[in-house]
C-alpha cells in the first residue's frame, strides 16, 4: 500500500456506481404488514406483491454534488485509492452477470417464471438474484495460497406461487458465466430443515388479503370507526385509517392466525403512524390460499373480546360502552426544532475536519479498505446489509467474516398486536433500506462514501453514498502518562465504516471501528420512531407517554457472526475469570481473603451458549492454543461488551417458536461449517415451528478445542420507551456494542507505532522539550491543505436519499444507470 | 445567561490563578511507599514526612502561551464569560483566608504546632487547610431561598506526632474571617468511628523506617543483591534498587506488619519502575514508635520463605539455589514511537475545531459553568479532585453533588507485595496529581482551561490548565429518521468537563459529559504504567507479559457520590424490570410466553445495596413519587451503565477489612445525612479494622421512600494486564462509565430544542428541500471566525505540567504567584 493515487470521495461513490456494483433483491412486501406507514402504504397501490414500489421517489443524478466547497476540494485531492491484493471474492454479481442469470432463468421452462410486472398471485417469479457466497476453504485458498478464485454461482430465490402449496425456493445457478454447462440446483445445504431448500409462503395472497378480507371487515364497522375516530379504512385513496398487524403470523396447530390493528393516519408529512395506535383489533384465521375458507374470529377493544361483529356492534351502541380517545398526530409526534432555543446554540458547533484528506485507502471497485495496518473487504446483501470479510491486522487475518445476521424486535403487551409482534428484520432486508447518508450529520463532512445496490423486480437499484468511511479523533487520548518530569501522550484516532438501515420505523446505525492498538468495535445505535401501543389497561407493559399512548416495551436483539481466525483456523475459546479466593501461602499461614484467576476452555458445543459473567468478571478470549507467544501465553483476541448488550428477555417466545434461538444468550460459539453459514434465514418467520434455519440445531455437541470457531454475538437494548422517546428515540442511550481487543497477541501495545504522539519533558524552570516523533516533518510536506470552514456551505440540497435504477434486460450500450422514478417506469 | 462578554480560554485560566483559587493540603508522603518511582523517591530526599517535595519542578509563567495561532486567536475572541447566579458556596478559601487560618493555628499554644520545614517526627504540624464543605440545607437555602451564604469554616488536618500515640486530627476552625470569636473544635461528625475526629498515624516514623530499618536490612544482604542483580539499595544517592511495599500495612491482632519488595531502577528517563519487580520480599513488624522494638520476620524468594537472614543467606549460597533473572529496563517498558510507521500516519489526522469559539459560558472566578440549559458549580479538593455541585438542567436541580469519593486498586498474587496491595488513592490525593493537561491531546485544542490548587507545607500550589471544558461533536447524530420522502437528523454535540490525576503509576482521566437530551455521563479512563509482579509460580494471578514479569491481576473500583434531587429532595428509587412472563389474556385462552414489567421501590437501607441486574434487564430510576407528569408517570432520572462498571471481586479482603465496604456492590442507596457526607476517609488505610469512616455503618435500615437520597455508584475495571499493557495501558478498553438520563422527566426529547438539525425532503426527481431551523441565519452573523488549521503550530513548548507556588505568610502586596521551584524554595 502506498500513496498511489488520489481521487475524490464523491468520485469513488460515482465510479462504484458506474462500475456496476452488486445486485440484490428486495424480497417483497412483508406480510403481515410492516412497521412503518411509508412502507406499509406500498401495497395499497399498484397491486402485485413483488411489484410494490417500496421506494417511489427518484433522485437526480449524482456526481456534480458539492458539499462544503473548501473542505471538499481539499479532500478531493488527497483520498488515496489502491488496488486490492485480489479481486473481492464476496463481490456482487456484475450487471452483465445478473442480467444473464435473469435471462437464463426465464429461458427455463421447468421454472415456469413470469416477470414480476405480469405475475399474478398464481404465477412464479424471481425474488432475488445475488452473488452466492464462496465456501470459506475456497476463498482462503484463493486469498492465501494462489488458488483460483472460487467458482461463481448466483444465489436465486424464486417465489413459486403457481401452486396451492406456495413456497419460496432457494436455488443455485452456475457456474457463471452462463454457458451450456450452467444448471440450477436446490440450495439446501444452509438449511437445518431438510425441505429441499424451500420454505412455505404465508404471504402469497397478500393482495387478496387486503382487498378481499381486511378492507371488507373494516368497512363492515365503518359506523363504529366513524363514531370513534371520524375515520374509515376501506382500501380507498382517501382512507383515514391504516390497518396492519402482527408479524410473524401465529402458526400454532397448523392454523395461520392474523391479528390486525387500526392505526390513525398522520396529518402532516411525518412518518409517525407507529405512534398513532387506535386500540381496536380483530382476529382472522387465514390458513390456506382460498379466501373463502378464511374465518373471522372476533374483535378486541379496551381489553374486552367480542367473538362476532354483531356482538361488538351491539355492545358498542349500548349504554355505558367505554369509548377511548384516539391518538392524534401533532407536533408532539413530529421531528424538527421545538422549544426554547439556547442563545449560544445559534453559533455553529465544533466540527471535525481532515486537514490532509483521508489517511485510509480504498479500492472502490473491489470495495477493499486499508487503514493503519488493518485491511478488509466489504460485502453487501439484501438481507443483512454490509458485511466485512478477511479482516487483517498487520497482514494476519483476525476474522474471516464479521457480519450482521439478524435483528429481532420483540414486543409485549396486553393487546394481541404488541404481544404478537416479533419482527425478524432480514425478512424486510437491511439492504433495501440503506438510504443515502447525510454528510456532516450521519458521518463527518470529510467522510468517503460508497454505494450499495440490491436486486428487485428484474431491476438493480442503487443507494448512492449509503456506506461511509472516515477517520475520527476521539475526544480523549489512547495513551498517556504524566510524571513530575514528563508527559507522554498519544492521540486516539480511529477509523469507522458505517451504514444506516431504516427498516420501517427504526433507524439502525451500524458502525465498525478500528483502533490504533489493534482493537475493533462493533456498535449499533437506534433512532427513529418507536412502535407504540394504545394505552388501555397495559401499564404492566410500558409507561404512558402521551394522551392514549403506551411506550410499548420491547427487546432489540441483533445477532452478529464473528468468524475469528487467530493465526489460522485452529482456535479455542478460553474463559479467564477473576474469582474470590481464600488460601494460605508459604509466607502466610493465616488464610487470606483475596482473589485469583480461573481458566477454562469451552470444550464442546454442549457448553457453547453462555452470557457475559456477573460483575464483568469473566474474560472471553479466542486463542490459538498452538500459537503461544515467547512467554508461553496464548495469542488471542478478547471479546468484551463495549457499550452494553442484551439478549432476549422472553423465554420460549410464543411468537418465535424455533425461529430465533440465536437470541437466547449473549454469546454462542460453534464449530464453523459450510452448512452453518448463517444463524438464521430471512424466511424464518414463514414457518416459525420448522424454520429453514433453526439455530438450536447448530449446537450438536461438536468439539470446540483447536477448531475453526464462529462466535455468534448478540447486541441489543431492552427498551421501555418513556416520554423522551417522543418524537424519536435518541442515540445517547439507545446503543449497544462489543469490542475485540488483542490479548497477548502482540508483545506490546501497537499504538506505539503511531507518530501522532508527543513526549514533553519539563521542569527546572526551563522551556519544555517536545519530542514529536517526526509527525510534523512529514506532514509539513504532505498536508498543505487548509480547509476554510464555512458553516453555511454544506450543500444538502444535493441530497438524493433513495435509489437509482438500472433496468434489465441489461444493455451495456445504454447508460449504466438512469434516474427515472421506479414508480414511473 | 447570554453573550455577555468574551475572553480567551487562556485568559480564564490566568485570571483564575490571579484571583487566587483554592488551597488544599497534600497529605503527605504515603506509607508504605507509594506506587510510582517518581513519587516514591521523594522521601529519600529532604527527610520530613510532610515536607516531601512530591513535585520538584517549577514551571515558567503562563499567560503568554500560544497554541495553534490561528485557532487560538479565533477562540480567544469568543469564549463567553458570565457571572454566577450566586458566589460559589463550595469555593476554596482565598489566599488571605488560608494565610489567616495558618497564622491563627500557629498562635494557638494548645495545638503546639511546628512549621513543616522545622518539624521532626516528634512535632505537630499542619497537613491540610481547606474550605469546609457547607451543610446541604444551608447551601440550598442560600441558593434557592435567598438565605445568607453558609458560614465559612476551615477544615484543618493536624498531624499530631508529639506523642507516642501519633494521630491525625480533623478540626474545624471558624467562623471565618478570623476574629476574637474564632475557635477550633474536633471535626467528628463525618466519622462513623467516635474517636473525636482523630485517626492513628501509622506513618509517623516514615523517615526512621527507611534510614533505621529498610536500608540497613537491604544492606545486610548486599552480597546477595549484588550477585543477583549487580545492584544495591542502601539509601545512598547512587542506589540502583528501590524498596517499597504493601499498602495498607497489615493491622491484624493489633500488630503492624510491613512487607517490603525490591524493584529495579529505570535506566532511562521513564517512569517505569513499577514494571521492574525483582521478586525478593521481606517482612517486618513495625508496631509502635520505637524502632528498637521493631522486628525482622523473614525473607521470601521464589515462593520460599526464610525466617531469618542467616537462613536465607545459607540457602542462597548453597548449591542448587534457583536464581531468577531480574526485570531490566528497556525500550519494551518505555513510551514513545516504536515500530513500523504506516505511511499515511505521516499525514496529520482529523482534528476537531470550534469555528465560533466556545458555545458554553464560564464564570472563572466562581468556577460556574453553563451549557445549553445545564449549569453547575465546580469544586476541587486535595482528596478527591474535582467535584460538580448544584447540577441543574433548564433551571431545575438534578443533582446537588456529583463527586468522586475514592479509587481502590486491589491486587492479588502469590507474593505478599501484590497480595497485600489495596491502594486507597485519596490517601495520596487526586488534587496534588492533577497536572497540566496537554492541549490537542488530553482535550481538543479549542478547550477552555481552569486551574486547580492545593495546600501543602504552608504553601499554596497551583496546577495551571488542569481542568478543561470543551464542546465536541460526536461521530454520530443524536437523532435521525429516514423515509422514502425525507430524512430528519440532529447533530450530537456534547459538553465535557475533564481532569486527569496521575496518582503514581496510573493516569485516571475523569470526564463528565452533558448531552442535548438532558443526559449526563460520568466516565473514567485509565492509562499509564501497570504495577506488575515478578513472574514466579504465579500464573494463577496473571499472564506472563515479559521475561520475568507477571501482569498482576487487580480490580479498579472508583466510588462516586450522586446526590440526586429530583424536583426537590423527596425522592425514591424505583427498579423497573423486564421479566419473562407466561399468562392468558382476554383474547387468548392459551397461555402465552411473553414478558412484562415488574416495578418495585427500594423501601429502606436494608435493601439498599445491589448490583446491575443480569442481562441489563432492570432499570434503576430515581423518581419523585409526588411529582408525576400529566400522564401519572413518575418524573425521574435513570441511572445506567454506559461503558461498563465493576465492583470488587475479593470478598472480605484481608487488606481492607472495614476500610472499603463501599466497593462491594455496583450501587448503594442511602438516606442523605450531613453526617454521611462522604463514603470514605482518606485516612481509612491507617486503621483498616476501625477506620474513621466505615461505609457499612451508613446502612442502618432507614426509610428510603420520599427521602433525600444519595446513590453511591461504583465504576471500575477488572484488569488482568496482558502484553498490550506494555509499556502503558490503553484507554480503548480501560474505561468505565455510568449515565444519567431523563426518564419521563420531560414530556418529550429535549434535543428537539437544538437548531443544529436538518429536515431534508426529497423525491419526485426534484432538488431536495432543506429545512435548517435558522441555524445558519444566526451563525452567519456570529461565526465569522475561520480557523486556518496549521498542523505544525501547537506550541507544546509552552507546556508547564506541574505547579506554581504561592508562599505563606501571605503578602498581598507581593505577586500573587511566583514560579520558584518547590525544591529550591
Amino acid at each position: 500500500m502506498g500513496l498511489l493515487d488520489s481521487v475524490s470521495p464523491r468520485a469513488i461513490a460515482t465510479s462504484a456506481l458506474l462500475l456496476g456494483s452488486l445486485a440484490q433483491g428486495v424480497f417483497a412486501r412483508p406480510s403481515p404488514e410492516p412497521k412503518s406507514d411509508w412502507v406499509r402504504k406500498g401495497p395499497g397501490g399498484s397491486g402485485g406483491y413483488f411489484k410494490k414500489k417500496v421506494h417511489d421517489q427518484i433522485r437526480r443524478a449524482v456526481g456534480g454534488a458539492k458539499r462544503t466547497a473548501e473542505l471538499e476540494s481539499c479532500a478531493e485531492t488527497t483520498t488515496t485509492t489502491i488496488t486490492a491484493p485480489k479481486p473481492n471474492p464476496w463481490a456482487p454479481l456484475s450487471n452483465e452477470e445478473t442480467a444473464s442469470v435473469v435471462e437464463w432463468l426465464f429461458s427455463r421452462g421447468d421454472l415456469n417464471l413470469t416477470t414480476t410486472e405480469d405475475a399474478t398471485a398464481w404465477d412464479n417469479s424471481i425474488v432475488l438474484v445475488e452473488s452466492m457466497w464462496p465456501n470459506k476453504t475456497d476463498a482462503v485458498n484463493y486469498l492465501d495460497a494462489n488458488a483460483a478464485a472460487p467458482t461463481k454461482y448466483a444465489h436465486v430465490i424464486l417465489n413459486n406461487r403457481a401452486t396451492v402449496d406456495a413456497h419460496y425456493a432457494d436455488i443455485l445457478v452456475g457456474p457463471l458465466p452462463i454457458d451450456s454447462a450452467t444448471t440450477w440446483s436446490p440450495l439446501e445445504f444452509p438449511y437445518t430443515k431438510k425441505s429441499g431448500g424451500t420454505v412455505r409462503n404465508l404471504d402469497a395472497d397478500q393482495s387478496a388479503l387486503y382487498s378481499e378480507w381486511i378492507y371488507p371487515i373494516s368497512a363492515s364497522i365503518a359506523d363504529i370507526t366513524l363514531d370513534l375516530w371520524n375515520a374509515t379504512g376501506m382500501g380507498l385513496d382517501n382512507d383515514t385509517l391504516s390497518i396492519w398487524g402482527i408479524d410473524p403470523l401465529w402458526q400454532d396447530d397448523g392454523r395461520v392466525t392474523m391479528w390486525s390493528a387500526f392505526w390513525n393516519s398522520p396529518t402532516g408529512d411525518f412518518d409517525d403512524s407507529t405512534v398513532l395506535p387506535l386500540g381496536l383489533y380483530f382476529r382472522s384465521d387465514v390458513t390456506g390460499r382460498d379466501p373463502s375458507q378464511w374465518t373471522f374470529e372476533g374483535w378486541l377493544y379496551n381489553d374486552i373480546f367480542y367473538e362476532t361483529t354483531e356482538e361488538f356492534r351491539a355492545a358498542y351502541w349500548s349504554e355505558g360502552f367505554v369509548k377511548n380517545s384516539p391518538n392524534v398526530d401533532g407536533q408532539w409526534a413530529q421531528t424538527g426544532q421545538v422549544g426554547k432555543v439556547e442563545p449560544l446554540d445559534l453559533l455553529p458547533p465544533p466540527v471535525q475536519v481532515a486537514p490532509a484528506g483521508s489517511r485510509y485507502a480504498v479500492d472502490p471497485e473491489q470495495q477493499y479498505v486499508e487503514w493503519m495496518g488493518f485491511s478488509f473487504y466489504v460485502g453487501f446483501t439484501r438481507d443483512a446489509g454490509m458485511a466485512l470479510y478477511d479482516i487483517r491486522y498487520q497482514g494476519e487475518r483476525i476474522m474471516y467474516e464479521l457480519s450482521l445476521q439478524e435483528a429481532l424486535a420483540h414486543y409485549a403487551g396486553n393487546d394481541p398486536m404488541q404481544s404478537g409482534t416479533a419482527y425478524l428484520d432480514t425478512f424486510y432486508g437491511f439492504g433495501p433500506y440503506a438510504f443515502e447518508l447525510v454528510p456532516g450529520y450521519d458521518c463527518p463532512a470529510h467522510a468517503t462514501y460508497l454505494n450499495s445496490s440490491f436486486y428487485v423486480d428484474e431491476t438493480c437499484r442503487t443507494h448512492i453514498n449509503s456506506i461511509c468511511l472516515f477517520e475520527f479523533e476521539a475526544d480523549h487520548p489512547i495513551q498517556r502518562h504524566s510524571t513530575s518530569k514528563y508527559v507522554s501522550i498519544t492521540k486516539n484516532t480511529y477509523f469507522v465504516i458505517r451504514y444506516v438501515a431504516t427498516v420501517g420505523n427504526y433507524d439502525y446505525m451500524f458502525s465498525y471501528s478500528f483502533f490504533l492498538d489493534g482493537s475493533i468495535a462493533v456498535e449499533v445505535r437506534a433512532s427513529g420512531y418507536i412502535q407504540s401501543a394504545y394505552f388501555a389497561n397495559n401499564h404492566d407493559y410500558g409507561f404512558q407517554i402521551h394522551d392514549s399512548l403506551s411506550g410499548s416495551m420491547h427487546d432489540h436483539v441483533l445477532n452478529f457472526k464473528a468468524d475469528f481466525d487467530i493465526l489460522g483456523t485452529s482456535n479455542s475459546l478460553e474463559l479467564v475469570s477473576l474469582v474470590p479466593h481464600t488460601t494460605t501461602y508459604s509466607w502466610s499461614k493465616t488464610p487470606r481473603n483475596t482473589m485469583k484467576i480461573d481458566r477454562k476452555f469451552i470444550e464442546s458445543e454442549d457448553e457453547g451458549q453462555f452470557n457475559w459473567g456477573a460483575n464483568s468478571a469473566t474474560q472471553v478470549i479466542i486463542v490459538n492454543e498452538n500459537a503461544t507467544n515467547k512467554y508461553g501465553e496464548y495469542r488471542g483476541y478478547r471479546v468484551l461488551p463495549y457499550t452494553g448488550t442484551a439478549h432476549l428477555t422472553v423465554k420460549g417466545s410464543s411468537n418465535l417458536n424455533n425461529a430465533a434461538h440465536w437470541a437466547e444468550h449473549d454469546i454462542v460459539v460453534t464449530k464453523r461449517k459450510d452448512t452453518e453459514y448463517r444463524s438464521t434465514h430471512p424466511l424464518n418467520n414463514q414457518d416459525t415451528f420448522e424454520p429453514p434455519i433453526d439455530f438450536s440445531k447448530f449446537l450438536d455437541g461438536e468439539n470446540l478445542r483447536d477448531e475453526d470457531l464462529v462466535l455468534w454475538l448478540n447486541l441489543g437494548m431492552h427498551h421501555i420507551p418513556h416520554t423522551g422517546d417522543l418524537p424519536n428515540t435518541v442515540q445517547t442511550t439507545a446503543h449497544s456494542g462489543v469490542q475485540f481487543m488483542p490479548s497477548n497477541y502482540f508483545l506490546e501495545d501497537q499504538s506505539r507505532r503511531t507518530v501522532n504522539q508527543v513526549h514533553i519533558s519539563y521542569g527546572e524552570g526551563e522551556a519544555a522539550v517536545v519530542e514529536r516523533f517526526g509527525q510534523f516533518e512529514a506532514s509539513s510536506e504532505n498536508a498543505t491543505c487548509k480547509p476554510n470552514y464555512e458553516p453555511v456551505e454544506e450543500n444538502l440540497e444535493a441530497y438524493v436519499g433513495d435509489i437509482v435504477v438500472r433496468k434489465f434486460p441489461f444493455d451495456p450500450n445504454n447508460p449504466f444507470y438512469q434516474t427515472d422514478a421506479i414508480g414511473k417506469k
